[in-house]
């Protein structure tokens, strides 16, 4: 059994996540889960595009998904908000 | 042999995308190709999020997939764009 990691994208600068996920490429478990929501989801592929390009160039997009997520903001409304998840193995 | 039509997301409402895809997903070819750059890709998986879930309950999502432009801006300086392909089917 292979151990998942997850990395999740906020609207921290894309080198912090970056970071997080080469950390998490080298610790052990190989694969590793980018999560994003909303804005954030460019920043996600900006995040799996560097890693490719500037530091493993053999990394492994797998599985790209994308989904919508309810969120129950102030005053009871309810947000859609679209998310995605990008699988990269090293 | 089936066309695909080609959708690119910008910058203006997510509901101009959506119904550029409805268009193009009715008009005989039965493929779309959603594709957007840098912030708009968030846009872009907002824009079939809303296809699958208000208008086309088994809209198939196909192949996603993510790559780096390089675009020459002002003064020569290159910049690194990244991209996102969702291809649709209904």
């Amino acid at each position: 059994m292979s151990e998942t990691s997850v990395v999740f994208i906020g609207r921290k600068p894309v080198m912090n996540y970056v970071l997080a996920c080469m950390t998490a490429l080298q610790s052990g478990g190989k694969k590793v889960t980018v999560k994003a929501r909303g804005r954030a989801i460019s920043t996600a592929v900006d995040t799996v595009q560097i890693l490719q390009h500037r530091f493993y160039k053999n990394l492994k997009i797998g599985e790209i998904k994308t989904n919508t997520e309810q969120l129950t903001g102030e005053n009871n409304i309810t947000l859609n908000v679209s998310t995605i998840e990008i699988t990269i193995s090293a």
